[in-house]
């Protein structure tokens, strides 16, 4: 078995951003020449989500407008979690409705990814450093 | 190492569905002659899901009433991606909440599920093909 | 491939909780002398998640709270799930927002976990025996 453990290396100007990594994570599977096997993909911050989704402008608006719905980050009051000093309390649980990682299969050396599945980052408390980690196993 | 890769294929009537996939898993797991390992199981498509959950009619009922209420079909004008022309933006909401992938463990040559455990294909924009993807590596 | 197959046991006296279970999985990571590989910590039952975030108690207090007004307990008849007799209908689907297991990395014999990244059994229809099943497969 074979194995490869890369970081992916975030700092958004945003509080909230979403950013297509899969040409990053693509590269990442080339470089481990794993042919078969699984990828996975996960943020290293718990305000932070890898999720699975279409690379389209004004979906990614329909997300960010419906978890400020579920999760609104005001009043910063809502959640006992700001009474340490943060301002993120609704960020944890925006993350945890997008998830924390993805699985991908590579099949043939490359991720086995259906027609319109792009893989993202979601930051939710971002302009400051944050990672995402790569572990690609098999053969 | 060994690996399996197959497809299962999905052209639901209504635009949403649930169906229980865990015998057609099984199945693939046997096929795979692996003992020991991992299987992943994910939706190809953004707008339907995999996930585990009770066979149960009334409960896949709830999931259906309570995913309208968290993202819903109408106004179609709610969602940006439809001015794409789609009328699907509420279907990659409920697929995100629902999640895309499954992984489970396989234990003495079979899925290691728990006793209530089955594993569905959810269906958020169906009445076309739609695929998805079983890997199971291991040995 | 080496591979650990190993249950953990919960049994809450609430009906409700979240409990750290990071040092547990860690001693089965030290156990399975698998230095590279993949550690699968799923729930075995359908109305407990496994999940990633911070071990701050108002955090999880917030969890509480958010999860409640997603999916209340009551009314017990809003959900057609307890019609069979049982109670938990609310409890499948915040199962379903906190998701059913987790896949992390192992790199150097460890798990590779940001910085507060812990490892949380969520209960939401407890007081009765349920596992979790950790799979750790790789070299």
């Amino acid at each position: 078995m074979k194995s490869l453990t890369e970081h992916l290396s975030f700092h958004t100007e945003r509080r909230r951003e979403f950013i297509n990594i899969t040409p990053r994570v693509e590269t990442l599977v080339t470089n481990s020449r794993i042919s078969e096997g699984i990828c996975l993909i996960n943020a290293m911050h718990i305000t932070a989500s890898v999720f699975v989704n279409d690379a389209e402008s004004g979906l990614l608006q329909d997300f960010e407008n419906w978890l400020e719905k579920l999760a609104p980050h005001e009043p910063l009051s809502n959640y006992r979690h700001n009474l340490t000093g943060e301002d993120n309390g609704d960020a944890h649980l925006k993350r945890t409705v997008m998830g924390r990682e993805v699985v991908i299969a590579i099949t043939d050396s490359r991720l086995d990814l259906g027609p319109w599945e792009q893989v993202f980052y979601g930051e939710f408390d971002g302009r400051r450093d944050k990672r995402v980690l790569v572990k690609i196993i098999g053969d």
